[in-house]
C-alpha cells in the first residue's frame, strides 16, 4: 500500500468514526414503536412496487399481510399472481375495475370504492394482521369516491402496532397531515417518454 | 338519483372519454419493449422496498431474479428471508457489511464491493434472468469503491430484455444519463424525526 493510499483509509476511517457517533445518538433518540401510516404519493413510480417491497419484508418477519387495491383489478398483476400463493398470509383483493378514465361510470366507482372500504374497515379492525396496503386509495379520494373523514377516523381508530401504506397520486393535505412518513416519487424520467410501453413486472 | 347528481356523472363520463382518448394515443405511441435500467434515488423511503415490489412482480410472471445487496449483509433482514424460499427463483445475495460509517474500513469495503461486481457481471451475461437488483450500488458508486465506467459498460452489455434496478442515495450523473426510469424518492415527512425507530416489514 503506497502512503498516499494509506493516508486516505486513515481519513475515511476518522470520517466513518465521526459520521457513526452521530448516526447512533440519533437512532438512540429514535427509539419508538408504533404502527405507521405510510404514504407513497407523487407522479414517479416506484408507489405501489414500495408497498409490495414491504409486504415482501412483512412475510419475512412472518407478519399477516391484507391487501385492497382499489384501482386494480380489471387485469391480473403478477403482485397478483405472486400473493395468491400464500393465502394463509397474504388476503389479496383487487376490488377496482381499471382507472376512472377507463370505466367512465362515477356511480360505479363509488360502489365499488365503498365495497372495497367495507373490506378495509374488517382489516383495520383486526389486530392479526400487521400490515395493510391500500394501493391507489389517494385516487378514490381524489374523485371524491370515498369520504375523507370517514377513512381518516376509521385509520386513527386501528390497533396501535398496525402498519397502513397508502398509495397513489395525490394524496390529500389532510392524509398527508395524519400520515407518519410521505414519500414523493418524483419522475426525473421515465421509459414511457422515449416511447417504452407498460411491461411486465415493471408495471404490472 | 337527483338531477344534480345526474348532470356529475354525465360531466365526469364525458371528462374521462376526453382523458381516455388522449391515454390511448400516449400508449399507442409508447409501444417499445426492452430491458429497461431503472434508478431510484434520493433522501426518501422506497428506493429499496420499491425494486422488492418489483421482483414479487416479476416472480409473479415466472420470470428469473437475481439480488445483490452491496451494503447490506450484516443482518439478516425481511426480504432476504423472504426471497430465499424461492431458490430456483430467486439467486440473493447480501454481499456488504454494513454502510461506510459501520465497516470503517475502506479497503474492506472495497474488496467486499469488487467480489459483488464479479457476481453481477455473471449475472449481466446470463439472458435467463428477467430482473437484475442491485440494491445500493449507488452507496458503492459515490465512496469510489467500484469504478463507474466499467458498471457502465458491463450494464450496457447486457442481454436486451433484462431489467437492472438500482437503489441507493446519491446516484451519480452518468448513470442517470443511461437510465432509462429515474425515480427520486423525497422525504416529505420521516417518522424517524419524530423519534420512531426503524421497524420490521418498515426497513428490514
Amino acid at each position: 500500500m503506497t502512503r498516499q493510499q494509506d493516508e486516505l483509509n486513515q481519513r475515511h476511517q476518522t470520517r466513518m468514526q465521526r459520521k457513526k457517533a452521530i448516526i447512533d445518538q440519533h437512532i438512540a433518540a429514535a427509539d419508538g414503536k408504533k404502527g405507521l401510516l405510510i404514504v407513497n404519493t407523487g407522479n414517479g413510480k416506484g408507489k405501489s412496487s414500495s408497498a409490495f417491497g414491504m409486504v415482501m419484508r412483512a412475510l419475512g418477519h412472518e407478519m399477516q399481510v391484507g391487501v385492497v387495491q382499489f384501482i386494480k383489478g380489471a387485469m391480473s398483476t403478477g403482485e397478483e399472481r405472486f400473493l395468491r400463493r400464500f393465502p394463509d398470509e397474504v388476503r389479496f383483493h383487487a376490488m377496482g375495475e381499471g382507472y376512472t378514465w377507463e370505466t367512465q361510470d362515477r356511480e360505479r366507482d363509488i360502489a365499488k370504492a365503498t365495497a372495497a372500504w367495507e373490506l378495509v374497515r374488517s382489516f383495520l379492525a383486526d389486530p392479526a394482521i400487521g400490515l395493510v396496503v391500500l394501493d391507489e386509495l389517494n385516487i378514490a379520494l381524489k374523485y371524491g369516491y370515498l369520504d375523507l373523514d370517514t377513512v381518516l377516523a376509521d385509520l386513527a381508530k386501528r390497533p396501535p402496532m398496525q402498519h397502513v401504506i397508502i398509495t397513489g397520486r395525490g394524496a390529500p393535505q389532510a392524509l398527508i397531515d395524519a400520515a407518519d412518513t410521505v414519500t414523493e416519487m418524483q419522475a426525473i424520467k421515465h421509459a414511457y417518454q422515449a416511447g417504452i410501453g407498460a411491461q411486465a413486472a415493471i408495471e404490472w
